[in-house]
């Protein structure tokens, strides 16, 4: 049986109608500036809540008018205080409110246990701007399946964008797959470098050059700043396709705030560039297809479980795998044929 | 319909019977040590050709016996170097065959345009066993999906080890999730530090602490060598759930060979240890469930593609989600349908 409207699609089926009344009027609520539903949304989508896709269908709307930036770069770069001072020129301090935007800021952290500590350091960073309805700060640190945190991200920044933010900074640690994937689904992606962390060169591997929208050489006012800035024009150089746009190299000190106005102008004319020419609708779409397949692939392990091979299942034939008594690629097959024709009736 | 063997089950269906003699036939040559027969399935398996769940599942009855050794590190450790002494310890050279072990290296490189030359650089480090059957080298560079190149890393594993390989190698460039996912799936895994890159505890980040069955300080002549397994100690204790086997300490200097029959004997030792109470049973068990999980999920969305959400599908709809005409959420739940409904007749 087919579906044609999403009222009788999947979703649906898996909530009341009281809690689907209830997501509508948290989304409602969010939409109107409650930061306190705004928290609570997010807690839903970022433990993939069974009401997550009513609750980001409802924020869909909402959304497409934010400038998405992503923040990527070595751990030790200085991303947190770079983002800090960004959110600052966005925002403006209480005090001095500047460009007066409203401003997210995602941290994403795939933490292990023994650095669990960067998080409380994030709850300290961010206490300056309670209060403030212009700004709303959030650590994620869900680890999990590979592809899953970025997912999780990019729903997250959608309800912030949902709830008005005209800025979203989402800042990853470290550069792993993970951490490209997440920055693609900014609009802006910034990788940012610093002198002297070992071998700079070996340090933009995997994947990072090609991310880049803007280089920032961050610590700049160490030595070295020279060396890493001819470093990322060589490799620019090497590259066998060049971009209709070469990444600026924009220099900063975060600590000091130096260059940061700079950088915020630099982040401007790229949005400018972006807008001509449809730019930013194709990036877009090229986010939303990378997000769609992943999305589906979720969708339909979910679909998958509940048809029979569940994490217990899996547990039993692994273990006679291990041991040879079976062999995977057979089991593979037969558990897909399963799944297909378990849920034909 | 539901399918009770392998001859019934899906990868047959996408293959011709020629094409199937054909690979239990290059299967059996590389079993017997044909290196071009090895070389020819490895290839079939790192390109997912269709006929590589029929190849995988003819060499999956040669496997199990070898010992598979993960190498983990930041860029610029000097993992090459001393995976290339590692192979000596095992295999010996042709001059002085020691230990007389058959030896694989798989060395994975998720390596960026910009860096390219890596491989070429792997190709000339390993001529000096050109020709001598006992080993064999192969540099992996497949980026693609999140996941993707575990996946395809295990499979060339087991290619490996059918063809009769004692010791199977992997070499990971980097640390990221992509990197630890490959690290477990195998046997001991080893994270190679050095001292004096940057923030060490920083470097340390992201899972990879949890992975390590043993640590070498490699570059170990140089000043800071204290220090770095001074960093390891102190994260060790501060770890909330103290695993069974506290992980040795164990320093090289690769360039010279210092330290490296140590490092040979503390991975003997990890071996009789996963050797006893069913250790090395278990952890090959958890290893086979979390691949089993990734097969499933890609072989569902190979059957959802041929029903109808290819890549072009997808392209479609994502324009249509970027310019807000369309919500991907009740696109999701309406694919999905369509996938499980349209195979059902």
């Amino acid at each position: 049986m087919e579906s044609n409207s999403y009222n009788d699609a999947t979703p649906k089926s898996r909530l009341g109608g009281a809690s689907h009344h209830a997501i509508i009027n948290l989304v409602s609520r969010l939409r109107q500036g409650d930061t306190r539903a705004l928290a609570r949304a997010i807690s839903l989508v970022e433990n993939d809540a069974p009401v997550a896709p009513v609750l980001l269908s409802a924020c869909f709307p909402s959304t497409g008018r934010a400038l998405r930036i992503g923040i990527t770069g070595a751990p030790g770069a200085g991303k947190s205080t770079l983002v800090d001072r960004l959110a600052r020129v966005f925002h403006g301090t209480p005090e001095l409110p500047q460009n007066n935007k409203t401003v997210g800021v995602i941290a994403v952290d795939p933490t292990s246990p023994f650095t669990g500590g960067a998080l409380l350091g994030d709850r300290i960073r961010f206490q300056n701007y309670h209060g403030d309805p212009g700004f709303y700060a959030r650590s994620m640190a869900t680890r999990g399946s590979l592809g899953g945190l970025a997912l999780s991200t990019a729903d997250v920044a959608l309800v912030l964008e949902a709830s008005g933010k005209d800025v979203i900074l989402i800042e990853t640690v470290g550069v792993g797959q993970d951490e490209i994937e997440i920055a693609r689904l900014a609009d802006i992606t910034l990788v940012v470098l610093v002198p002297g962390m070992g071998d700079d060169v070996q340090s933009l591997k995997a994947g990072v050059m090609e991310i880049a929208d803007i280089f920032v050489v961050n610590k700049s006012d160490r030595e070295g700043a020279d060396r890493v800035e001819q470093e990322v024009r060589a490799l620019q150089s090497l590259a066998s396709d060049h971009p209709a746009h070469t990444p600026p190299v924009v220099r900063t000190t975060a600590t000091t705030g130096d260059g940061i106005e700079t950088l915020a102008t630099a982040i401007d004319q790229m949005q400018q560039w972006l807008l001509q020419e449809n730019r930013l609708s194709k990036r877009r779409a090229q986010h939303w297809q990378r997000r769609l397949d992943a999305m589906l692939r979720t969708e339909l392990m979910r679909r998958a479980r509940q048809n029979g091979f569940d994490a217990n299942v899996l547990q039993f034939h692994a273990a006679r795998i291990a041991s040879g008594q079976q062999d995977p690629w057979q089991l593979v097959a037969q558990l897909t044929e399963k799944v297909f024709s378990g849920n034909s009736t």
